[in-house]
């Protein structure tokens, strides 16, 4: 989006796609407020789906068992009627409070946010890829070296034709590398980790010994030494280093790198709220920050009795909903309505028309 | 259970079987404490069973659709594998703090309990049977006359034999005349209301309508007037007044009225808690109320910010748990365990071995 992109007016911007973020955005959408959602992440779930995506979560309650992929898709499920906007791949820089009340706040890409309340769902901060480092890689991020790039068919296409080394040996490497692996618009796939041995599930393993039985990947235990460029900033070739002490050099058009991610707080450190021990201090009548109209849910979030629990984060972001709702819209005040006799409710969640 | 009994020694005695009371239980549970849970009415669920139990509930986080009867039954399989005592159709009618911080408590059937922590996950109060009132009843009750038995088979069959009059009009009524007129053990089966309208879901009230033309369900448009016993106190027979100011007499063994719940706070309100607007106040940080060692959750706790819904009494119980277990077992402080992660939660759990 350019930045003479039109402004977005919401009354709320979540912070964190998140499973508190996600209910935050479900809680503010059923008490009828506007709410746009941005993730530095390309996928919902937050470290939900990067650090424990198939890991057993046996403390949601009604739910007996979930994964951090299975209760994001569930989140994502009861959410979907009410249609928040989304900003994933994008984190939110800028953040001022108006005098108005209202926030302004951007993203790095240009987009735009007039908000009425933000909410800061960001559990242990905004996940950022650990960075290759190498000489001649200048320049190159965004155009031939991408970090963690989305998974989605859509977000693999723009590598149609492209000579491409996959970087890391994690499950976020190896997914990447069989699906580009798998397709029929480019050529085989190189695979790079600094040792022989690659961790993931064991379906995913079998996945790519296939690939790499048919050819499609070709693997190579070594590291990064050094990048080249053309005089249009083009990638040309990467030398690489092996175990033995030698050398190869690679041709290439693209650099896809997953090293990893590691959280950090990132611009929200910059806003002025009010820490303790890394936490947002927030007051639990309301979950607001020390800045009026900014409101922290979920790991980010601390007060007297704070327990880093994903349920206790739906309740912070379901009162933290409740009180910018009394402070958006005074006249709406009323009984509490519920789900279960509520014709607005139901209808606001698509079970009646 | 006699008075002579011995007494429970527990960790955590639960006063309510809600949803509240059973994930307060589950957290407990998880931590390593031993639970007892009391309820008031004869099967677990209360409130979201008793009053909604097929309405919609949209707002459980990440449970798109579920129902009263539905997230209990989830509960109750979330909580199985931690198998806490139950005592189900009791009240705790009596709670006294001794000078070691523990706390003797007793139900009404003489079962007591010594217990190191209390909570009182119970709603809108205890849910009492609305009473049925005529000449000739005095000492009837739960001998000849029975206020909203359970509807297990174990529970019915009590009335093999007998002639029985159910009373009442409503789904609670209906389900109980049914269940007895489906019963190869006992006469056809008298239904009693005052106006000729019966309230259920059509499947109920078309098995009602099957069970009167099988001539198994005999209805009567009509109120109680008066019942007679015999010397020894046996039920002989009740005196109905119809609409158009006859009267008839029918031979009964034993009355089943239905005649609706209402909930009463009963002996919680002697306990000497601090209450606010009908609410125990409670410490956010703990949900301890103003007796240490004594915590609250769900609808009945009371603090800034609160709000009556299912998904905050989850995180009021958790904190509830998470407090009393700092106090009981001082010794085993630590970083907080998670399910995804913890061998110890894993193995409380029944995930492995």
């Amino acid at each position: 989006m350019s930045p003479a992109a039109p402004i977005l007016r919401t009354d709320a911007l979540v912070v964190g796609a998140g499973p508190v973020g996600l209910f935050q955005a479900f809680q503010l959408g059923l008490l009828g407020l506007s709410v746009q959602i941005v993730d530095a992440l390309p996928q919902a779930g937050g470290q939900c789906v990067e650090l424990y995506a198939d890991k057993p979560i046996l403390d949601i309650p009604g739910i007996v068992e979930s994964s951090g992929r299975d209760l994001t898709d569930r989140l994502l499920a009861q959410l979907a009627p009410l249609a928040p906007g989304w900003h994933l791949g994008q984190e939110v820089t800028r953040l001022a409070r108006r005098d108005d009340g209202r926030f302004d706040a951007a993203c790095a890409d240009g987009t735009a946010f007039d908000a009425g309340a933000v909410f800061i769902c960001a559990g242990v901060g905004a996940f950022q890829p650990r960075r290759l480092k190498a000489p001649g890689l200048d320049g190159l991020e965004g155009r031939h070296l991408h970090y963690h790039p989305g998974t989605a068919p859509a977000a693999l296409a723009r590598f149609a034709g492209q000579r491409v080394l996959v970087i890391g040996g994690d499950e976020a490497a190896l997914l990447r590398a069989a699906a580009l692996a798998e397709r029929d618009d480019l050529p085989a796939v190189q695979l790079m980790h600094r040792r022989d041995v690659l961790q993931a599930d064991a379906a995913l393993l079998a996945r790519i010994d296939a690939l790499r039985q048919a050819g499609r990947i070709v693997f190579h235990a070594a590291q990064l030494a050094a990048a080249r460029q053309d005089e249009a900033g083009r990638l040309l070739q990467v030398d690489i280093a092996l175990p033995d002490g030698s050398a190869r050099t690679l041709d290439l058009d693209t650099l896809v790198v997953c090293q990893g991610l590691s959280p950090r707080l990132g611009p929200i450190a910059d806003w002025g709220l009010a820490m303790d021990r890394k936490l947002l201090v927030v007051d639990p009548a309301t979950f607001e920050t020390s800045v009026p109209g900014i409101h922290a849910a979920g790991d980010i979030a601390g007060y007297p009795g704070k327990r880093k629990l994903i349920l206790c984060g739906f309740h912070e972001a379901t009162l933290a909903a409740h009180a910018a709702h009394e402070r958006l819209r005074p006249d709406e005040r009323g009984p509490l309505l519920y789900t279960s006799s509520s014709a607005l409710l139901q209808r606001r969640l698509g079970r009646i028309s």
